[in-house]
């Protein structure tokens, strides 16, 4: 595919909401270079107002901050002050669930990585190869709202490289209920996000409103379109969440009952061929593959494998038979990049595709 | 109690077999100042023999090497080289499945952190607090095996703080499944153990032949003794099983499906109120309490809670419904302490005060 | 020496001044149990008032927290609401700045964790075992001050244990120059202190005013009591700071330019058999020894030294000559310990034994 | 500069020797996709010969293993069964002594990664951005040793970022003297190298034979090619090593007394600017820049400059005044790239440039 034909030649210009904290940075970062959008305007609380990136960021990753981004003006969250029709959102939640609709509103299609509206049954909660189809919801939501813009949105870190599994199983023999246990990066907390005295060579068997999100989120993503709203997939999940001393990549330890009986080569066959539908894989960030099934009995591991795909991979491990339920595996997606602003990127990269961002 | 009077004034000579590895540190620092038991005898594999302890081993213990261990000679693990009646065997299970049968044939009561006889059906898989009554098994395995001495076994690290907790469920309601998901300090794997560029900053998702451990063992101690063997208990036990960057202290998520319906309360009530038998209370290793429950959403955490009662203590927090099974909660406990070393040296007071062993 | 008749039975009470920070805690659990001291107030910042001790505090420490603690109410830092005569400040700096003088004024010892008064002139910055004489300041500065309290500070985590050393050093040769590279703790700088993203697997070669601490604050404690003040040592010193990821316990690589030539075999016996004055010798928190001399090749290190004489010893190791200046070593102390309650404590015991404390 | 051009056309065959080490893999992975260089030969101990490098090998770098290098079989390191005139040794120092030779006399160039012959009078201890003019000594080497290959040794890993910057220095004020205390990676001790208990949450103050090279490597590269010999640098060099919990990248606090005053702008322009010899520029491997000057208090850090140029960099900051020596600094470069394996793959690429290897 011709990425740059695809949009018509120009990139389109977008906005970076919250571009100063973790997961904006990682947007810049994976935006730098990106074949269809250009960051024409960044975002940043008032304290920074006015400063250029370089100066009112603390940049945490290990990618060095892109050129173009160095001397831009951080403004404010205002979408009266910019024309555009795509914005990025990295606002913590409170401020996602005000700021947001005013951008919708205003016309911008906004792919949101906060968790504020991912329940609300108007708002698509969208993994392109998952559930490209959820799309639709947007229709519904401009009526209802009477927006021009809209809202979309990308699940929680810990759950994306369940979520994709899950529908890979689900797809082959029904999935009835599964059991997660995460071994979460301190990236996914943000900056400053967990002090070191609480995790150097420690475990935190306990993330704030985690737990709830990981059984919830998933049962949305794989329920059916049914005419204006979801119905949530009756999946039971059961999920502990822990913080470890990891700098990025979420583990995911799940124990899976089918809904039918199934071989492990089977199972196998279901997870390593997943594709998801055509219209999410030949897009610039589609993970490449979908999933990684590794052999090895020592992996995933977040310092090995992390960055399979450009860190849009879920790559999967320990496959076995689970003496209770089904089957076992281990799951690991990145948590900043597949599990955030990568998230966020390739979903609005299916919107383009739609022709739901007006172009 | 009066520690001392209990078993008549002298303490016992005891040998600590491998001295020299990780855990055999740990029984020479637990044994420093014992009221019962004082350390005859230190053994080692062949290259160390005939050095002093403090010449032939690497410590690592944060506390410091006994004063009196400092210039012991390291000997042979052979018991007819030395007069006793007790020893503590660290050794690496190849070599214990060797020579503990060489000292329980020279009258020697042999407690084992070893997994090499841990399966056997006359040698008992003990836990005071849970299965004091299991060591009659020892009368069967002398009258079997011809042996004057014995061997007696704790189990796996990772698998004990579960099995007290998993206890005291099935007394108070019985239990029928769990899923048991671990995060395991490195010192479980002994010394030099985990290279650290594998785990600074990961996660190992897989430590080799320890489910089946984390799902047998626990069958093993909850069975009930039936005239000359245990009978398993019927659990359905699913683990996973990975390293964590932690140096001590192994957390494990548990989700049980009780045999019958409790409240939270009954449950939490059921665990804080755990004693275990009159026999196994009141012994210089005793857990005190047997079950700490942490009200905290935060713990417990290695860092902070893998010390309490000593490191005797199991302890437990995040306890709450599960949407699959009845109840989830988080247990901790010290690895090289209570599941380790601890478990050992409180197996011997435990044999010494049933008449077990010899004075 | 009996403790207990060292202040004439009763234990004095203390308040603890800014008790919730991570500092605070160490003053509330090395004052359990003191033999003359006891808590009897605990302040905080305004949000925190009114509530209790468990209430308001995230204890961070391994030990647990003092079951008196547990329920004390938090009070504002005012000297009007509390009748002692004795306080421990573990204050922010901006706030020791204001609140110190006033408790002073109001005739209470103020044992001060502070840099905030440790340059002024009138002011001793005191280590029992270095300086003890410096105390004489407190004459000076009630006269000029009108004070009927004083206050007294303890240096810099850091400079801790490398001033004992270069007393040491100064006593037995005399010190020239001195090259000091740190590699700290990551306690050492408060709760939250360093976010985890910024030191999981990483170094920060920069702590903010540290080096000027490490640069200057010897020069004063190793300095000669001249009338009513301290002529600065003329010891050239130049210090690197760095952050580690390491809990607790600061390491200090050495090198020492010396005032006459010494042997290694004289530096070694000047270290170990370095006392202190005799009234620092024997009060409750006294170092025993003073310095350990470690001859292994690999120590001091913090995870198994820093605990060494209860966390108040300085562990040297390394010694060895220097290329260019004489000699060079490893020093270790513990930093919120030795470095900062623990000095605060001790140096109030050594104001009660010179009877600069009412009783 | 077409770097296809520079030899011809068709990749130079290559043997790695010990390519299953950390530093051998190290050597496959960035010889993958070069330029000038064709991996042919893999080379392992006696254990392994025989198998395809993805079973032997236990693979330790984040990036993946390439897929040629997956089947091929493992050699001995005999220079008889392979026809090749280029070798990167990764070999122990032990190894190499007896091997490197062996090649060297076999009429192949061996670029090593070892100590074993860096203190010889007639190999060059080089990096070509300080001294590329001492690949001469290979002459006398030849012509002395009888051989038509020649061994040719990069600098141990924590002395390579500060020789470039003592270069930079050295040619544009001289250096007298400079203090060394370093910060070190794990991966520098190679696989399993530090076991995970010694330094999680540590710090190792010890590297057997660090510091000794880190007093004399420097001394040689800075030296001047006098007819058949280096004439040692007369620069005083005073180390201190150390192990930190890092992955990778070296870390070095530095202070140095130039040989005239400098203003520290003339000591930033100095170092920014140094570009060494025209002929070490423009090499695939070439760091680009030699030296990134970092203005941020906080930098460098290993997690975020040790990739800086492609790992290639040397990355300077915190340039300050020293209150003993002139100037203070911080050092930092990547341990298994600029430290090791890129060192000799740049070292290569020089002497292909010179003419040095036969194509």
């Amino acid at each position: 595919m011709n990425h740059e034909f695809a949009i018509g030649g120009n990139p389109l210009p977008v906005a970076v909401l919250g571009a100063t904290g973790a997961v904006g940075q990682r947007f810049v970062q994976l935006l730098d270079g990106h074949p269809w959008f250009r960051v024409a305007a960044l975002t940043a609380s008032e304290r920074s107002l006015g400063k250029t990136y370089a100066d009112a960021c603390h940049w945490v990753l290990p990618e060095p901050m892109p050129i173009w981004a160095r001397q831009m003006p951080l403004m404010a969250s205002d979408p009266g002050q910019m024309d555009l029709r795509l914005a990025f959102s990295a606002l913590p939640s409170d401020s996602a669930r005000q700021v947001e609709p005013l951008f919708a509103a205003h016309g911008v299609v906004v792919c949101s990585n906060a968790s504020a509206h991912r329940q609300e049954a108007d708002v698509p909660l969208l993994l392109p190869e998952v559930n490209p189809g959820h799309t639709h919801l947007v229709y519904h939501q401009q009526v209802q709202r009477g927006w021009s813009g809209c809202i979309v949105t990308n699940p929680n870190c810990t759950i994306t490289g369940v979520t994709v599994a899950l529908k890979a199983l689900l797809d082959g023999f029904g999935v009835e209920q599964a059991f997660l246990v995460s071994l979460q990066a301190v990236s996914g907390a943000g900056y400053p996000g967990v002090p070191s005295l609480d995790i150097l060579g420690n475990v935190l068997p306990y993330i704030p409103d985690e737990e709830e999100k990981m059984e919830w989120e998933p049962r949305k993503m794989l329920g059916r379109l049914d005419g204006e709203q979801v119905e949530l997939a009756r999946i039971d999940l059961s999920a502990h969440a822990n913080r470890v001393p990891v700098a990025e990549g979420h583990t995911v330890c799940l124990s899976v009952q089918l809904g039918r009986r199934a071989s492990l080569g089977e199972v196998a066959e279901a997870l390593e061929g997943y594709q998801g539908a055509e219209i999410s894989r030949d897009l610039p960030s589609s993970p490449r593959p979908v999933i990684r099934l590794r052999q090895e009995p020592d992996h995933p591991q977040p310092r090995l494998d992390a960055m399979v795909g450009g860190g849009m991979t879920t790559v999967i491990g320990r496959l076995r038979p689970d003496p209770i339920l089904d089957v076992k595996m281990v799951v690991l997606s990145h948590n900043t990049i597949r599990g955030a602003a990568g998230a966020s990127i390739y979903n609005a990269e299916l919107l383009v595709r739609q022709g739901l961002v007006a172009i």
